[in-house]
């Protein structure tokens, strides 16, 4: 798209690059306060069991222990970004219910104390029957991980649009398939840290924690902690990747604030990569059954899905991801009749939680797979049935979403050209395929209780322009989207923007970074502040210029009447101006920004315009099966995506990336394997998620779209194209052997027994 | 004075207290970044020479060495916080000029390599003949220190208010008197330090500083490193004490930078306390002569003053010092003619800046000296002679300042009365003595040049207060005051204020802490911006109640219908109805604040209104003189102070005392010693100011005023009550042994001696 802008739209490198490859940029890990103590957890080794006792002396005794805390010490207060999920104490009360349960904390004058110590507290548990499927655990008679918790069920949700029961019997044909998705681990190159201080005059906590929330983590500490949320500071350093990893509070957040107030110290807690993997969060392992009537032109008519999720021992974001993964089959397609059941089910296992699609890559890879197949068994081309169910911009939604823009039809298109479609799909050579896969993604959510996106832009009298937002970059490029926009706002250069992110004691309110809403909240609400700035500065300068302030514009470090680039002034000289004409410095804009209130959801509970744009994208893969080892070599991978106008196409382009690497790893590669409860991979050598040297070619495909609700039309990017990579690869894969998988991820072995199987 | 505020006025601790009593706060020396480097510096150990050749071949050989900086390199760019005194390279040049002049600098992996690296760089210096004695200096033949600088008089001033000459004419008695100030040491507790660090992408140097004026620094850096203003970002950590040691650039600053940026490494340079000693700033020593003629009743008809200051090498804050050291005859005193002089002199010794009084100490000293002795001769109480000569409020003043509050007169009364003066005063035992002195000082400066004080204040969803200031707390407590202030304004309680100052890539433009002007300045800005933020919040309480906006009052968290505090809601309930009825968050306050414009002085060439407001004060001593060995004992200090409304008067009255020790050093004990160029006492041992033991009984006596245009009706406390203590002292010592001591500091040398004489 040719581009009207100056700065927005353009491939700009992160204002922080040089910082993260040079080294100096710091995350929690790297921080430092005098006399810091470290923490470090006692985790359960048992997958369930009552804690009967916990002998602490021998660790309390070791020279150089500072304080040691058990689950008994510390409030009976859970905590949980989703206040009715909440079932989880920071430190174990009564029972544990994983392998990696935290149990126990220590703080000690160095790690390795701390770890010493760890080793010497001696707990004695009532060890209790454990259940590690979640179709075993909804069963009668199966060991209740959570008191009252009937079947181990904590959230179930149905909901229904239109009449599905007439859909399936209008159809001309109807399926029913079973699909199941792996555990899959985020594995940020950052592990989980926290580095706590407090000030016992003003009773006031501090903590860097590497999160993504850091103003529900002040809401969760604050609760857990027992003191009000004014006296919780939450600074967030550099975050080395989260994915949804780090929505949620930790032992290590609780634990360090509670050691640094109860020993008047700093403390940090540096989770070790194996804790990364057992104790934080997973993609949930999901068992889906899609049952789908179509016409037979492959016009959709009815839906039926059913996803029972395999929570592990907590509940995390339980009621969120359930209904995020049923909910989100009413987009990329026209569904006008869908039942939908969900079910998220207790077992002993490590817990999951939010990760990049929250919910819905398990489902996406259901239901565009059984598009496949079902494209395949009414003779109709895969590409074909997609464009043919595509919703489009301005349509009316049967679950009353606004879809203002939408580029899907396209992105279908644009990806099949790009990986050849019509030359390669059931022509190639056998053990050789193409395939592609479509989703959506919602950019935010509409209803957020209240909690708006702030921002505050100063224009100082040095030229620079100062902004302060709450969102939390954590390696995204949040602050450099946000840069980007303040700077074409004000008709500056990307370098003359100096932002502050993610400090509740000094930036304003933010939800977070979560649900793909960044740049939609946050970026709209610096541009809005910028523009307020930018306002007060322009009546300024038409009085200099004796013009109207709606006449001026500003572009290129230059203020001027529009059309006439040479009657104006620099940007610094119209701030000296104000400056020196003793006007109150500095120029100061505020704002803070709400989804436009069009009929939002209540979270799920009814029809509504769930997030104020969707983005959209189609993926397509060729791959190579190597018939002798079962190896799939991804060999191309094009995606066509639109994010409305891409502030950053070069940012946008790294999402992408990213995003073929995440769904290789969950078609083929990844899968935390627990045996009896206990993790069997956690490590990056053993876990083996794809490398550089897995890498296939990527092509990215522009499907820009003009977003009337976006800052400068953009919408969510990088999340959405999470969802359909996996189930574009295994289409391939169909396309290349004649395998229907099913199960992910699709490993050289299962690849070999079906290659068996179909040979005789 | 009874006070109708809840936070203002009250004696509440530093908001930062328990963090630096504890070792967590942190301060410059403490920080470390990673991969950083330490700096030192290669200091001149000659006071007069050409530069003729420098080697630093050995130094940069030497391994663990990464960077040798000399005057050569380093662009040709004078620094001074008084752009028209600037003759200072942050690296010598072509000469250097004092025993401790900064020649080259070194950057090495730790402190110790690069002080030995220091060590190994050989300059060749062509010496030249020094002088030490600025009336030395001025005559002709002398040494020429500055190229161009005729008689090494950097700087003169001569001005005349009135007709002195007809005053004197017209006076029954003109006396005339000869006095001189020695050089002290501001001897902060921290010494002066920089960390930089430098983003090569963003082009953009970030310093941490221990100094008083960070966007003064962030222009000095600025204009030395020829990078634009906008890329250098100036932080202030805690900083430990500058009484005006910090208000200039050094080198530490500049080579931070300079290394960081070509080294791409972080680099941090810490003072020793010999360097702070030697090559930072003192108080200047200045010869002065007062003429004064008086009415036979004591009324002073006319004064004339002559200056000459001991400007060392170069000339720091020079003109400014000079002119207020003559200027502020005018108060507290009614002088109805005067015609002042002074002169700025270099000679080849450590440097002369703005400490606590900045110029104003010596001056007073010189005429409060000369009042005893005057009312001594024509047979007046001390204390009538002062009272009779008070200015007050509301009298047209002859240099134009405004007096809006006056409590001089009041202060010399309850001074005078503590020390129990009637009872006391020539009646004691030889030996012991009484004696009093008064001064007044300005609140800031009326022209700023455009450059005013600005705040946000920022009300969360957490009902925490969030203050951005650019105001630089050096200790003495600007950020607790300002945080009072904006809590009485808000009606919130002190500790539910964060205050975040001085960082100028976020917070808001301040000309820094000099000239007493923070509490007025930075404070009215805080209030400002507390009451738009509370304007905004009443609106929505006032629609709440059904009220008016202008009838609300908030007080203890509380926001009430005046008179019926029943009716009303929490603080924190009305932010949360605020952000519940989805108005936008957070509630921003900006404001800015200049004095107001009522004839400001052109810094010195016009009459005008100096200052926004004064303050005013009179201390008295009783002193006991050992006779056999000429050690003098403060018994005993009070002071009365006007400060307008003390807004936490515990702060003040640390201020207060702060003052005694500093002016009990000024007349007792404290004295650079310099030895041809050589300063023989650079150490806390040697150079010898009071401590704990030597402390008096203080008491503190409150004069409040209710200024008008201070916040809350503040004025400047602690700097102007450095100005009296000294001839307070003095004055006593007169009393105790008939003898008139007019050089400082008197020392039990000087004092044998005298006695030796008086005995004959």
């Amino acid at each position: 798209m040719e581009t009207k802008f100056n700065v927005v739209g353009r491939r700009l490198p992160m204002h922080d690059a040089a910082a993260k490859v040079k080294g100096s940029a710091q995350f929690t890990a790297d921080l430092t306060l005098p006399g810091m103590l470290h923490g470090k957890i006692l985790r359960s080794n048992i997958p369930h069991g009552k804690i009967l006792h916990i002998d602490t002396s021998r660790a309390e005794k070791l020279p150089g222990v500072k304080g040691v805390a058990t689950g008994k010490e510390i409030p009976d207060r859970l905590y949980g970004i989703v206040p009715k999920a909440r079932d989880e104490y920071a430190l174990a009360k009564e029972k544990v219910r994983y392998i990696g349960d935290d149990v126990a904390a220590v703080c000690a004058v160095d790690p390795e104390i701390a770890e010493e110590a760890v080793q010497l507290i001696k707990v004695d548990y009532e060890e209790l029957p454990a259940v590690f499927d979640p179709l075993e655990a909804m069963k009668e008679g199966a060991p209740l991980i959570h008191e009252g918790v009937l079947n181990n069920t904590s959230f179930s949700i149905r909901k229904e649009f239109g009449n599905a029961e007439k859909g399936f019997a209008e159809s001309d044909f109807v399926f029913e398939d079973s699909f199941f998705s792996q555990a899959v681990n985020h594995a940020p190159l950052e592990p989980h840290a926290a580095l706590a201080q407090y000030d016992s005059l003003r009773g006031e906590v501090t903590i860097w924690s590497s999160t993504q929330i850091p103003f529900f983590l002040r809401r969760n500490l604050s609760s857990t902690l027992q003191i009000p949320e004014s006296k919780v500071r939450v600074i967030k350093p550099k975050v080395g990747g989260g994915f949804g990893q780090k929505i949620d509070m930790f032992a290590k957040d609780f634990c360090a604030c509670w050691f640094a107030i109860k020993l008047g110290k700093p403390v940090k807690f540096v989770y070790e990569r194996e804790e990364v993997f057992i104790s934080t969060r997973q993609r949930h392992p999901m068992y889906i059954t899609v049952k789908t009537g179509v016409k037979k032109d492959g016009t959709i008519l009815a839906q039926q899905f059913k996803a029972h999720a395999d929570g592990g021992a907590y509940n995390s974001t339980a009621p969120t991801m359930i209904a995020l993964s049923c909910f989100f089959l009413m987009i990329p397609y026209h569904v006008p009749n869908l039942v939908y059941e969900g079910h998220h089910v207790y077992t002993n296992k490590p817990v999951g939680g939010a990760m990049r699609g929250h919910g819905i890559p398990q489902a996406r890879f259901a239901v565009e797979r059984q598009l496949d197949m079902i494209a395949e068994r009414i003779g109709v081309d895969p590409a074909e049935i997609r464009m043919k169910n595509s919703i489009h911009a301005g349509e009316p939604h049967p679950a009353k979403f606004i879809i203002n823009s939408c580029g899907f039809f396209d992105s279908v298109k644009k990806a099949a050209d790009a990986i050849g479609w019509k030359e390669k799909r059931g022509k190639l050579p056998f053990g050789r395929g193409v395939g592609l896969a479509g989703a959506s993604f919602p950019s935010g959510v509409s209803n957020m209780s209240h909690i708006s996106s702030g921002a505050v832009v100063q224009l100082g009298q040095d030229g620079a322009v100062n902004v302060l937002s709450g969102a939390a970059d954590i390696g995204q490029g949040a602050e450099t989207v946000i840069s980007q926009i303040v700077a074409e706002e004000l008709g500056v250069l990307m370098e003359d923007v100096r932002i502050t992110a993610a400090d509740t004691g000094v930036t304003p309110l933010d939800p977070g970074t979560f649900g793909s809403g960044v740049t939609v909240r946050a970026g709209n609400a610096a541009r809005l502040a910028a523009l307020e700035a930018k306002n007060k500065l322009f009546e300024f300068v038409a009085r200099k210029l004796e013009a109207n302030p709606e006449d001026l514009v500003a572009a290129n470090r230059k203020i001027f009447v529009k059309g006439s680039p040479e009657t104006g002034m620099t940007f610094k000289d119209a701030i000296k101006g104000y400056q020196y004409a003793d006007l109150p410095m500095p120029i100061v804009g505020r704002a803070s920004w709400f989804p436009p209130a069009t009929e939002p959801t209540t979270l799920f509970k009814e029809d509504g315009n769930f997030a104020p744009s969707y983005s959209f994208m189609t993926q397509s893969a060729e791959v190579e099966v190597d018939l002798d080892t079962g190896r799939v070599k991804l060999l191309k991978m094009a995606t066509a995506h639109d994010c409305g106008r891409a502030i950053n196409p070069m940012l946008v382009e790294g999402q992408l990336e990213g995003s073929v690497v995440g769904g290789m790893g969950q078609a083929l590669y990844e899968d935390v394997i627990v045996e009896k409860g206990q993790v069997m991979n956690p490590s990056f050598l053993d876990y083996g998620f794809p490398t550089f040297l897995e890498m296939p070619e990527i092509e990215t495909l522009e499907v820009e779209t003009d977003d009337p609700i976006g800052p400068f039309g953009a919408k969510e990017a990088g999340e959405g194209t999470q969802l359909s990579p996996a189930p574009a690869i295994v289409n391939a894969i169909y396309d290349a052997i004649g395998i229907d998988f099913k199960e992910l991820p699709v490993t050289p072995e299962k690849i070999l027994r079906e290659l068996e199987k179909k040979r005789g």
